[in-house]
């Protein structure tokens, strides 16, 4: 006979119907997930209403999504849920190595190779930068072939794919070490920028009288056989942003700023020096949070 | 300057930068959610593939969503959450009232007009039941004039949105209660059903193993002037899934069983006899959770 459900014995219920999942990692999930969200739940007292509106919400993130926009990813973002996700797999990691950050949306797998000193930007117009760095392994030496992925806005904000759509790539290149692990490029200094604030996830910053920015950064994906792919950005120290980004991507050794360098490889431009870390593979890796939209949508 | 965030200082920089929401019961929600939402990734030590695996899940989720199927609701729905808003408002209401149960994504506002007495099948191709009950008010009295709106599926398991679309309405019917609050009509006895198994929360309910049925129901809507609406269903006792709806609908209280009845005002008939009790208005209702899924798109 069936028994009455109470706001506790309804999650018990939940766990049970559950409880023949094959696989033990996504059981655990779930029920973690039941537990957690039915706790919600009965924390607010939450009203039908408010219910409805929820699922409103989450259904227009989910239409947000095309093959360039994902939007899903965005409100993890802004809840500071992607994020946690990075720290939790930094913290499985043995060896020390370079902070990871965001992939965030702008990431596109077939960026222009380029030779090392080359700028990423097609025009510039402004002052170009020089970034020179080493990719290093947990011992110190360097990694001589990593592929080195680099992205940004332009010197307005703008990344390619706002501009140009799928048609152009500019800003974005990947470059090979060399036999030292050594790399260095020319740039133009990325401006922050306003994350999509059209769709229902800008719709819930504005509610939470969020200024919606994020700080000036460099992306970087990082691969080398034998290690673990990294994933990171460098954000610019005097961003007024640096401290509230509004997808919680700063780490304090993840903060740059350009000055005059007399060991750049390029003279008489302003330098950023900086030398990444990467993890041996094999173990539980800091991966990657965010993805290829087109990837997404595909799946 | 910057901190570095931890996996729980985190959680604290996205409270900070919702602090500022101006809505009291929104900063409230979101904060609440945040905080079960990141304990939830903490629980689990979830990996950023399986982070982006749930990314991929809810994206499709919402891209499964059209004006006559609200995927979303469906998934609330078979994590227990929608019986738990639902269990939530019924334990804030002061008056005692008939339990209510989901709304489904079945409801169409526009129902047939029909009279007392009249058979909610048009072509019933079994033998017919008759339903009689009284509306109440929570004196015990009755309730006139009241509009009932009835719906189910035919003999065989099916809405008549899922035969014939938004073309023809079959097997759902409104009716108004005479002056002492009483009302009848006959109908045929429905099936239970599947939910929808072709996408992502049916992937997710094959995953789990589960049956993915619902027991036997009739829909009711019930609304009055000076008192709350009810949105409930009666499930059948003999149902094998009366215990284990895969959307945990069922509450004892609204078991039914059609049976041989001399009270009945049709006889020869099987009948089911059920009197509905409505909360007076002005509380903090029992509410609906479940809605019309072309509002939700056009929200």
């Amino acid at each position: 006979m069936h028994q009455d459900l109470d706001q506790f014995s309804v999650t018990q219920a939940v766990l049970e119907q559950m409880a023949n999942t094959p696989d033990a990692r996504l059981k655990q999930i779930m029920e973690s997930l039941v537990k957690h969200a039915h706790a919600f739940a009965r924390d607010v007292d939450l009203k039908p209403e408010e219910w409805l509106a929820g699922i409103a919400f989450l259904t227009q993130v989910g239409q947000a999504c095309t093959p360039s926009r994902q939007e899903t990813i965005l409100l993890s973002d802004t809840l500071g849920f992607s994020a946690l996700v990075n720290i939790l797999a930094a913290n499985r990691q043995q060896a020390k190595a370079t902070d990871p950050s965001l992939l965030g949306p702008f990431y596109r797998a077939a960026a222009p190779r380029k030779q090392l000193g080359d700028s990423i930007a097609e025009r510039p117009d402004v002052e170009e930068l020089v970034f020179y760095g080493q990719v290093r392994d947990g011992a110190g030496r360097g990694v001589p072939q990593a592929e080195v992925t680099v992205w940004q806005t332009d010197a307005h904000g703008f990344y390619d794919m706002q501009l140009h759509g799928e048609d152009k790539m500019d800003h974005r290149a990947m470059f090979t070490t060399d036999a030292d692990g050594h790399f260095h490029f020319r740039t133009v200094r990325p401006l922050g920028y306003y994350i999509p604030m059209d769709g229902p996830v800008g719709g819930m910053i504005k509610a939470q009288q969020r200024h919606g920015c994020r700080p000036a950064h460099i992306h970087f994906l990082i691969s080398a056989e034998g290690h673990q792919e990294l994933v990171t950005s460098l954000y610019f120290s005097d961003d007024q942003y640096i401290g509230s980004d509004v997808v919680f991507g700063v780490s304090r050794s993840l903060i740059i700023a350009p000055q005059a360098d007399p060991n750049a490889p390029i003279p008489g431009l302003e330098a950023i020096h900086y030398d990444f870390t990467l993890a041996p593979s094999g173990g539980n890796g800091a991966g990657r949070v965010g993805a290829d939209p087109s990837q997404l949508m595909k799946a």
